[in-house]
């Protein structure tokens, strides 16, 4: 069935069903707890006769919302019910060995409840439940807990299962810790460097520093950071801290405050460094180590003051916020932009199939799985076409962010952003902006402080038609042409300062696009000494180079588990022929080759894009004898990291230095990296390099990693916001003789004209809709009212029926 | 002023004045003459009252086409008038000294006109008249001679002129050799390895040739290729013909007929090569110098025949047209796929303006003049961006298609395609499915054979929003996200077997892109023995493996004429800091250089990405003292050719071993190629290696040469047309620097929306129109029977009345 626009208030009589068999919440929760079918187009698309008493000529445009399935399996990647995260939650509180204290209570020296959110099975038994009519595999909760009430604190991954659809199993349910994912061994346990963040380091440490100093911070910026409302001034440092010689060691900064909301504040440093080291957790023990401005360092405060107090020292400016560094309109309104721009609207309403419970997908020969995660965000799974499993897991691992420069925060700062999380900052889309006005929003959740936050409308689904055609041929008798129509998947995930603008796109001819595009704030540096490092982009300003490298995971079944990685290399070469006269000729032609194992197999886009990619099946070839497979390649441009052997990495990011890696496939080895590898760079819980072991990779269970990004050199045009255009990158999975032709020549979207003479002698349409239908084009801000960012469920106690409205990860 | 649709017959009497003032037409043929304006939505966007006598509730939106604007001066670039070409053309046949034969009547010893187009002003001369007032340039036609009354037969480009708007002038016009623009000084002349092509090749040679083995074609394929009406097989070669040690040597092969319409023929080669040395005009002197079948050559058809005959030869089988060859919807309908599927729609008309005499166009603060010629077909020129030139010109060059394989054919072929000319083969575009259907459609024309061939809606121009933002950036606080709307002018030239593509697209954030797609159908080789060369995709298939090379002139002028490219390598290195305990640390920085001579201009993308070109210029920098310029960037891919020094192209292609290539600006260095640079490759009329000669490139006016194209490997997924969707390749030309901040933040179409506890406080939308329309939205395909092709007028005699249909480039 379809919804129609009459049943859209009847979705939430589908979903009463569902919220019944849930033990305690009411109704009014429903459509909190499920994502809900969003009107096909909200205004775009718009039922003309509604409220009207006009008759149109034609029939309205259909806004019916998507097809309304049911998965053909459960969605083991789902995440876990409200019920299920409450109950999980309820029995860690009762375990007293954990000496949990509820978030909204707890200080620094408290234990606490990071996480709670489901444990992805094993592929081993997902497989058996999906292909071999196996059971769903046991549910358990992953729980990151963080033991602060010790002098050594410590973030600990347990597992809490197996849990029931109505939560925990009372006498089975048990706790373990979480090690088998992870390369290092340590009982799923990781150091906490940041356990005194939250309060004892700026009140203690960082703002008694800063009064120091604010008689200099007064006369050169005039202001002070000292913990006070009125502050116009902030300090924060490095990402990760130092972790050399058993030391931890800080390099903070400041920061103009924003005057206004725009969250400009990483355009607005002030270029005056302090270091510190702040090992272990009693401040008395820490030490200021450092003062550093405009190219010199003192080594003390005092070193620091009489220089600044001598005459000549060189006082520069501040950045300071302005219109330059907010998004909003500014400058003269170019020639008929008040005029409404194109826009895309779908006469016949979605064309694609959801289980919004399951959160399952199907687009023309396409389906997948969603799955949605804190550390993560959106990841694909089960990824059929034509029936056949492509893909078993699509999904982003982590993503980095390498900054460099001559001061010490830039130069400290590499952000590995999984740490902060994906899933808490998929805030709600805008319709019409983020996504066509009529894609179908989906929400996602997750779990901080005992709470349930859901995005509402974080994930959207729509088709849209390129520009371009997919195919075309024309010749004096009759011309061909395809239109390409392709469904996307989107989220987007602000991560601090950038915004991620994650798409999986799937195309009629079985290819399958992901793309990432950065826009949002930079981060920049301040000017002084920086000309090796970036341009100057404003009065006092350094776009502050970087890197941005992503990892994806994209676990290959191409018919069957069992692959291989071929590699095909154009090579120029000189040779003769049986018909060359003897003469050698200068000609090209393919060095075809295998992944043999592990010891080859990290690789690089070859120079001149002259090496193509593909897994392929040898066990599986086409009618004419080729192995069938899936090419991928960079489609708007993939980089890796520039940095070898990072000094604020060392073995934290691995992956990062490769474009393409394959690995056998473990359950042991699900995710490139762990939300803490920042917490402990030289040890860190997943170093990738531990999945490189010579292993071979002839026909086997294979896995790519592969890493997407842009090297930033942010000029002028980054100002104030990074655009989408050309921050992006993007990688083609497209199929290498895995059909026996292009099977876009299923689609009736295609016409062919028959002409000559200056007449049209036939025009084939295939059996195309030809039916008019009427439309009213609104511009879409009517509905951007409805912006609620996300909602909140309490999970300890827990409260389904009193949801707020509270846009925060972090609680 | 805007069209509107009242106005739509009305934009004939627009025109009466334009036609008026030309001597002799009338007016029912101006709209041929002209490029029209075309409805902005001939279906899509149809006023909703049109014919009714329902009152909508809102107003109808709208469909004007463009504004209607002036150009600010002539375009110098436009092409001749009918009158001048038939001017021009009446005069070269008052020469005697010519000797010249009407086309039409013209045999293999009759000398002919082969082409007449206005030869573009020297950029010298353009500029004067462009930025100081001087005098329009004196219009000169191009004019090439094909002579083939004689033993050596030749191609001569030659300029006549100086014409006027009425034609030659009276006393003033006169001829002159053409040798100025190339490299090979030899009075513009070039042999003619074609002369026979027409009729004697093959009546006397070809098919003499293969009538001696019909027995054996009969035998294998069923078919015989002898010339007459009921063919089932044809013959043709390679291309450039070899031509070492004073030789002219062919190789041919056989290739099935198709049995319909379809334009498969480049997918039924059938692996039966034969060698002709061809040199001299006298049939008596040529030699059949061997065959060639699965792997074994023959030097004589005496000996092929016995091997043929002798028990045990292997007889391999034919490539045979079926549906697996044909563009037609085939295989089981999709679900939805009936249903229409997402369009573009135009609200308020055409946001853009329009000179469509002058081919003059404005779109938000870009403006440029469109070229079109034989050769090359659409061109870009004084490309301005905010009121100064960016770009003198921009536009294609050449394309080169270079093929591999075990056989002769495939090996030796490298097809330069202005040879065969991109102009001719700009077919009509399929509105709806080539462009959106409300794009303003306009023509273009060339000449042949004495005609004046237009190609009716061959550009498109259109705006469209990207499924994706240019801008976004979000907090708990607030959401701020701007539309990604670029205009796009296209054209698309089918070259034989392949269509391309040709996309410039202009972005709000001041960037252009230049984008090349591909499609139709491969040029495939026989399946025998070719595993080294391509995948077996069909029965009795290879995908012949190739690379597409297109070079493109960007002739920067980034304020002002004198610029330098700029290299910024960004490069791990490991050092101290002031900061850093005297302990190197491993981070990344910025090499800056810049290019200073052309014995240092022949660049390459680098490795990882990691080196950006830029042109700046040094004597202008923006408001914080960086130089003002342009990015050049791979966008979707671009790479160079693979083969190094290949045998088929020796000196021909010297431009397509680069990515990146920079030389001053002169005169007489306007293109990188020339039509016949594959009548004589290894002494070239244009050597790109010459352009090459240590010219100091340090604010000096640059151009800058640029390769795109794709490594193209066919698989099944090719059959029967290789996709837009992966076979593309494209640039990014973005501001560096270029102006003080991102301009894009002009634009009113972005939003801004506050919100805080489930409530939104403020949106802001900066003055975008919020009215609502009525759009009825009715497939185009209904409009596809106005599909006409091209219409010819006659220019010698000079019929300009009777105008008739006839979509061949080649009369």
């Amino acid at each position: 069935m379809k919804f129609s626009s009459s049943l859209l208030f009847a979705g939430f009589v589908y979903y009463a069903d569902d919220v019944l068999s849930a033990p305690s919440p009411n109704p009014k929760t429903a459509w909190v707890r499920q994502s809900r079918p969003r009107k096909a187009a909200s205004s775009v698309g718009k039922r003309w006769l509604n409220g009207t008493t006009a008759q149109p000529v034609v029939g309205s445009c259909s806004d019916t919302y998507y097809t309304q399935v049911l998965a053909p399996k459960s969605n083991v990647w789902g995440g876990l019910t409200d019920v299920e995260a409450a109950s999980v939650t309820r029995w860690l509180f009762a375990q007293s060995e954990f000496n949990l204290t509820v978030s909204d209570e707890a200080g620094e020296w408290d234990n606490t409840i990071l996480l709670v959110e489901l444990m992805h099975p094993n592929k081993t038994d997902v497989l058996n439940y999906l292909d071999n009519a196996g059971p769903v595999p046991d549910r358990y909760a992953h729980v990151v807990l963080d033991h602060r009430a010790c002098e050594e604190p410590y973030y600990e991954d347990i597992l809490v299962g197996p849990i029931d659809p109505s939560g925990v199993k009372n006498g089975t349910t048990r706790w373990e810790p979480l090690e088998y994912p992870y390369t290092r061994k340590t009982a799923g346990r990781v150091r906490n460097l940041d356990a005194d963040a939250d309060d004892t380091l700026y009140s203690q440490w960082i703002y008694k520093i800063s009064a120091t100093i604010s008689d200099i911070t007064l006369d050169l910026w005039g202001g002070t950071a000292l913990g006070l409302d009125n502050d116009t001034l902030s300090i924060w440092g490095i990402d990760p801290l130092w972790q050399d010689d058993g030391r931890v060691v800080r390099w903070d900064t400041f920061w103009s405050n924003t005057v206004d909301n725009f969250d400009a504040q990483t355009l607005l440093p002030l270029g005056l460094y302090f270091r510190s080291d702040v090992t272990g957790r009693d401040p008395c023990q820490w030490k200021l180590e450092g003062w550093y401005y405009n190219g010199v360092f003192y080594e003390t405060t005092e070193a620091f003051r009489s220089a600044y107090y001598t005459p000549g020292f060189a006082k520069l400016g501040a950045n300071v916020e302005g219109n330059w560094a907010r998004t909003d309109q500014f400058g003269p309104v170019l020639p008929q932009d008040n005029a409404h721009p194109p826009a895309s609207i779908t006469p016949s309403g979605a064309r694609f199939a959801v289980d919004a419970e399951s959160k399952w997908i199907q687009w023309m020969d396409f389906s997948f799985y969603v799955g949605y995660q804190r550390d993560t965000g959106l990841s694909l799974w089960d990824i059929r076409y034509k029936g056949e499993r492509v893909l078993y897991e699509l999904g982003l691992q982590e993503a980095l962010a390498h900054y460099a420069g001559q001061d010490p925060i830039q130069s400290g700062t590499s952000y590995l952003d999984s740490y902060y999380g994906f899933g808490p900052y998929a805030f709600e889309l805008v319709k019409g902006y983020d996504c066509p006005a009529y894609a179908t929003y989906l929400n996602t959740s997750f779990y901080v402080s005992e709470t349930t936050h859901t995005h509402l409308n974080s994930l959207c689904l729509f088709e849209y038609t390129a520009d371009y055609p997919l195919q075309r041929h024309s010749t004096s008798d009759y011309v061909a042409v395809t239109k390409n129509t392709y469904f996307t998947i989107r989220s987007v995930s602000t991560v601090g300062n950038y915004d991620y603008m994650f798409s999986y796109s799937f195309y009629m001819d079985g290819s399958i696009n992901v793309e990432v595009r950065a826009s949002g704030y930079i981060q920049s540096a301040y000017f002084a000494n920086n000309e090796e490092y970036g341009y100057k982009i404003h009065d006092n300003l350094s776009g502050s180079m970087h890197d941005h490298v992503l990892n994806f995971k994209a676990d290959f079944d191409i018919k069957g588990i069992n692959n291989t990685v071929a590699v095909v290399n154009q090579v120029s070469v000189s040779t003769t022929y049986p018909w060359s006269n003897g003469k050698a000729r200068n000609t090209m032609k393919l060095e075809k080759s295998y992944i043999e194992t592990e010891n080859q197999s990290r690789l690089f886009w070859g120079a001149n894009s002259a090496t193509q990619y593909s897994v392929i099946n040898k066990d599986a070839v086409n009618k004419y004898g080729e192995y069938r497979g899936y090419r991928i390649s960079p489609s708007l441009g993939a980089i890796h990291l520039t940095v070898e052997d990072s000094s604020n990495l060392v073995n934290a990011a691995r992956w990062a230095n490769h474009d393409i890696q394959v690995t056998k496939h473990h359950d042991t080895e699900p995710r490139a990296a762990h939300a803490y590898n920042n917490q402990d760079v030289h040890n860190p819980p997943i170093n990738f390099d531990a999945f490189f072991n010579g292993e071979n990779l002839t026909q086997t269970d294979l896995v790519l990693w592969l890493n997407l990004g842009m090297h930033h050199i942010p000029h002028t045009g980054d100002l104030p916001n990074t655009v989408f255009s050309t921050a992006h990158a993007g990688l083609s999975f497209s199929p290498l003789n895995y059909l026996d032709g292009d099977p876009s020549r299923q689609t009736v979207n295609q016409v062919r004209i028959d002409y000559g003479g200056g007449n049209v002698s036939a025009i084939k349409t295939f059996g195309q809709d030809e039916g008019s239908c009427a439309v009213e084009y609104t511009p879409v801000e009517v509905d951007l009212w409805d912006y609620k960012g996300d909602v909140v469920v309490r999970k300890f106690p827990f409260d389904p029926n009193d949801p707020y409205y509270e846009t925060d990860a972090i609680v």
